[in-house]
C-alpha cells in the first residue's frame, strides 16, 4: 500500500509543493550555477549547511549583507543543515561533549565547538527558512548501545534547539522560519522508533530522518519508513536526509516523504554521468538511465543533451536542447567547466522534473 | 596623428564593426561560457585554434557535425589561428622543414606534420570565416639572419596557403572565408617592412602582425606598427596578434589597427582579477583598473560586479548587476567555477564595451 501524498510547506520565501527536491547548495552556491540559473531551473528552494557557511563567508559576512539570501540574491527558500554530519565525519578531530561538539575546522585548524544554540544562532545569521537541529551522527554500522546514547543525547539537543530556536525568533532576518527535527536511531527499528517519538512529544514544524543512507541495504531504510509512518504526525512534512536515486525518490514517497535532498544530480553530472528519462512509468525501477558521456560511442553524437525542438522552453531548457551529446563529449575531453555546467544543469533539471512526475502521479492515484 | 578608424569586415555569418575584439575559444568554448552566453555577452566574433580543433574533437567530428558553427552552435563569425604559433611552442618537439613543421602532439606524443596545405584544409573543415595562412613564429631576441630565414619561408609558406586555400573552397562548408597572411619579422623594421610587402604583393583579405606580444618592449610594437601603416592596403583590415591591455589596444587602434585578439579578460578572471572603467578619457591610460577581487577587502563589500540597477540590462549584464564583489569573493575562496565564470562575463563584457567605446570614439573625432 501507498503512502505517496502531495501538499505543501509554507516558508517565508513561498509556498513548495511536495514531494520536493532540494539542490545542494553547500557553500551557498550549487556548484558551477548562479541564482538566476537555479531560478531559470525552476527549484522553489534550495538547501545548504550550517557549518560551511560558518567558516565561510563568516558570521561577520552573513551579518553584513542580511542572511544568505541576499548574500546569494536568492529569493526563493532555504533549507540548511545543521551541519552535525559534517562535524562527526571529522573523525579524530573531534570531541563529543554533553554541551555540544569540540573540532578542528578543515580549513585552519581553528579549534571550535558547535553547540545545539549557537547552531541555532548561526542558522538565524544566514536567514534558513527551514533549519535543522544539531543531532549526533553515529557511524554505521554501531552497537545498539552506542546508538543509543546517540539518540538519548540527540533528543536532550533536539530539546535545547527548539528553546534556542524560540529565544532567537525575535529580531532575526528571518523570524517565520520553522525548525525540523531528526530522527537518529540507526536501522535498528526500536531505538527508530522511541527517537521519533521523543521528537514528537517535543513538537517541531516537521521531520527529518537523518542516518540513512550511509551505505545500508536499501531495504533496510524502507524498513525504517515503514516503521515510523505512524509515529510522526500525518500533518507535518518528512524529509529524507541523503542521497537516493531516482527510483529510491519513488519508493521513498512511496512511503509518505515529502522532501529530499541528494547529492548526486551535481556530483554526477561533474564526473560526466547524466540522468535521462527512458520512459515514464515510474513503478518501474528502469524509468531512467544514466550514461557516461565521456565514453567514446557519444564522439560523433548530434542528439541533444535535452531533445527538445528549440523555442520549446525558455531558459535552461532552451539551451540544453542546443547542445549535442557530441560536444557535451568534447568539452570534458578537454577538461572545461562549462560540462560540468551543463550536465549539472541536465541532472538538476532531472531531478526536479521527477519531482514533477511524481507529483503528478500521485494526484492521478497511479503512484 | 592617429591613424585609428572604423570600417565593417564583412563575413557569411554576420559584419563585423571595426575595430572589434574576438574572445578566445581556444577549442570551441570561450572558458566557462557557452555560445548562449556569448550571444548574451554580444559578442559577433570569436577565435578558435587549428592546431587545437585538429588533435581534439578532431576532423572526423568536426566532419560529421560540418564544422565548427554547428558543432558549438554558434551562428556568429570564427576567425581560426593557424596554429603555427602553438607548434612553434613545442621547443625540442618540433622541426621545421620547407614543406612543414614536423612534431609530436602535445596529447598524445603522436608525431604530425602540419604543412600550409593541410592548415587551408583543416580551417576549411573547421568552416572558419576567417582563415590564417601556417607562418613561421621566431622566438625573441633573435639574430636577423634567423629572422630574416623565417620570414622568406613565411612568404613561401603565405603563397602555398593562398593557392591551397582557392583550391579547397569549392565544396567546403564555407565557401565564402576569407584568408589573412601575417607580417613577420621581429622588432627589425627593415625586415617587417619586406614581410609587408611580399604578402601584399601576394594578395590577402586582411593582413595581421604576427611575433609580437611576446616580450618586447611596447614602443617598439608601436614602433612595427607605424613602419607597417603606408605598405598595407588601406582598404583591408588589420589584425594585432596576441595579448594587449586595454589602453594597449587603444594606442594600436590609434596606429590603423581593426581587430584584436587577447587572452587576458578570460585569463586574468579566472585569477580573480577585474577589469573595471574608472572613466571614459580613453586617451588617457589610467581610464580602467584592475582589482584583485581575492583581497581581504572585498570581504564584506556590498558593491555589485556590474554597478547598473536591476532590469537595466537583459542577459550578462542583468546578472552581474545582481551579485556583490563579497559573494564573487566568497565563491573564489571556495574554489568554485562560479566564480571564473562570472569573472569571464565581467572581463570579456569589459573588452566589448572597450571596444564599442573605441568605435564611438572615432566616430566623434576623439580618438
Amino acid at each position: 500500500m501507498s503512502h505517496a501524498r502531495t501538499g505543501v510547506v509554507q516558508t517565508p520565501h513561498g509556498d513548495l509543493a511536495t514531494p520536493f527536491f532540494m539542490p545542494i547548495a553547500t557553500r551557498g552556491v550549487v556548484k558551477t550555477l548562479s541564482s538566476f540559473d537555479i531560478e531559470r531551473l525552476g527549484s522553489p528552494i534550495l538547501l545548504s549547511n550550517t557549518y560551511h557557511l560558518w567558516l565561510r563567508p563568516g558570521l561577520e559576512v552573513l551579518n553584513t549583507f542580511g542572511g544568505l539570501h541576499r548574500f546569494m540574491d536568492w529569493s526563493g527558500a532555504i533549507l540548511t543543515d545543521s551541519g552535525g554530519f559534517q562535524v562527526f565525519s571529522l573523525e579524530g578531530l573531534r570531541k563529543l561533549t554533553e554541551d555540544g561538539v569540540e573540532f578542528q575546522s578543515h580549513i585552519d585548524g581553528a579549534h571550535l565547538t558547535l553547540t545545539p544554540e549557537l547552531c541555532m544562532e548561526i542558522q538565524r545569521t544566514i536567514g534558513s527558512d527551514i533549519c535543522m537541529v544539531l543531532d549526533v551522527c553515529t557511524k554505521l554500522p554501531a552497537r545498539d548501545a552506542e546508538l543509543e546514547e546517540a539518540l538519548e543525547l540527540t533528543t536532550r539537543w533536539a530539546q535545547r534547539s527548539k528553546e534556542a530556536f524560540e529565544k532567537t525568533r525575535e529580531g532575526s532576518v528571518n523570524p517565520g522560519a520553522k525548525l525540523f527535527g531528526i530522527v537518529q536511531g540507526g536501522t535498528t527499528i526500536a531505538l527508530r522508533k522511541r527517537s521519533a517519538q521523543e521528537l514528537v512529544d517535543i513538537g517541531f514544524d516537521g521531520y527529518a530522518i537523518g542516518g540513512l543512507s550511509v551505505g545500508e541495504p536499501f531495504e533496510e531504510a524502507c524498513a525504517v519508513l515503514d516503521a515510523l509512518h505512524d509515529i510522526l504526525p500525518k500533518d507535518k512534512p518528512r524529509y529524507f536526509m541523503g542521497g537516493a536515486q531516482p527510483h529510491e525518490i519513488v519508493a521513498y514517497v512511496q512511503r509518505g516523504i515529502d522532501m529530499f535532498d541528494c547529492v548526486l544530480p551535481t556530483r554526477n553530472a561533474r564526473h560526466g554521468q547524466l540522468y535521462r528519462f527512458v520512459h515514464n512509468d515510474l513503478t518501474k525501477p528502469d524509468f531512467y538511465e544514466q550514461i557516461q558521456i565521456t565514453n567514446e560511442k557519444w564522439k560523433c553524437s548530434d542528439e541533444k543533451i535535452l531533445p527538445l525542438s528549440k523555442g520549446e522552453l525558455e531558459g535552461v531548457g532552451a539551451e540544453l536542447s542546443r547542445y549535442s551529446l557530441g560536444y557535451l563529449r568534447h568539452l570534458f575531453t578537454v577538461n572545461e567547466t562549462l560540462a560540468q555546467r551543463l550536465a549539472t544543469m541536465n541532472n538538476v533539471r532531472f531531478y526536479l522534473e521527477l519531482m514533477e512526475k511524481i507529483r503528478q502521479a500521485i494526484t492521478a492515484g497511479r503512484l
